[in-house]
């Protein structure tokens, strides 16, 4: 289960100085626990092709359970997941990041975070897309 | 990913010595691992009421890719979910062993194990149900 | 496996506009990914007042291994765990957010984060303690 | 959490009809839940050569702590995981089976149940090694 505090926005004259995290700051950080948590709560988890669609729809389901939490799109890479079987002699494995592509969207008071979970260089990327609804007085 | 090897029965006229396990304790052994799978992948899961049948389908569809695992049914107990929510400020929880039964099946070398998990005297209990296929040779 | 990639900061006369993330706004996206996989990975764990020690070491040592994450301490409240034993017929119980107080500091491109878990109101609450390293550029 | 009720062993004279786990079986089943609890509850942690000797004793002892659970050990193959992380951009990886060996031992009711988990043919099998304490009455 995790939250997070009102945070008061740093005001800009002192934002040099201050170490208060602004809403933006904060809205990112929660996005950050929402996609920390779908991929540690279900990693390792047994999967197939026929079981990924459930799979994939629980994970949405189960995340945007969390606070601020608006939109979760889980997309199980079938290629890459029946590639890995086909050289196998198992047909299931067990999930991790390179049969992954996630979308999480998080709106913490007013504060729309885009993340997205993909392949890059052989390595599953977290990342920030875009964070909306700053403005002067943030 | 969990598998295990073809075991030799135990003979009957040596039973008493011999610490080999017989085909039946194998399946038995095998049940466990499915429970233990089950519990501790999901555990921890953000749950509410709406997304527990998601949650639910998942994990039998999970478990079920198991080898030998020919049958998982999982109920979330809505009424428990409810109840611990209604008592709560938040509108979702974590899964843990009091909002699940859960049945599981598995058939190894013929013989078929049914195994289930509730709650008795506060505590989720795991337990073997029935085990069949047994006979003289085993 | 989580990681995130260069962002360039919004740049002060456009942030009105602009949805980039600043490089402050990434590092707590940093920071919650570590703070949702802690939670998420060891959540169910089996755990009794002589394992915690063990546990709270491991917790710490698994999650400094990730991306830019500089240090992880992790509190088992031991007198919380004691209490619940005490009035349970078991010896051990499984981890969750009530037995803990967490704190994990990011360094992401010279703009550290400090973040913590305690309990607030009954729940374990993630924040953002500070955000340090912002300057006008940012 | 896990455990399991008392069960009759089956009558040796009507063994052949009974579905009755005998209190081997029961041990057997014992012994499975603890290797799918140890095997999905770590698998995806976060793991480097450094860190990887806490998280074995962590292993160990959370574990021991699960009912009829006697002695639990981890063996993080090092040479493994080196290998793994030399060919790769990163200095950590995530846990499973192939940079595990574990020894699992129960005691159900007099009935001590030894097993392994290895990898064979490159996947990790996990197997009961023996089960003692059988005798003429179960």
């Amino acid at each position: 289960m995790s939250d997070s505090d009102e945070s008061e926005p740093g005001n800009s004259t002192t934002a040099t100085a201050s170490t208060t995290p602004t809403t933006a700051e904060t809205a990112c950080f929660e996005a950050g626990i929402k996609f920390g948590t779908l991929y540690h709560q279900f990693a390792g988890t047994p999967v197939s092709p026929d079981s990924a669609p459930s799979l994939a729809h629980a994970m949405e389901a189960s995340i945007e359970n969390q606070p601020h939490c608006v939109d979760v799109t889980v997309d199980v890479r079938t290629d890459e997941l029946e590639s890995e079987l086909a050289a196998s002699a198992a047909d299931y494995t067990e999930l991790t990041g390179r049969f992954l592509e996630v979308e999480i969207v998080v709106d913490y008071e007013g504060h729309e975070v885009v993340t997205q979970m993909a392949m890059e260089d052989g390595y599953p990327l977290m990342k920030v897309v875009s964070v909306s609804g700053r403005n002067a007085g943030d």
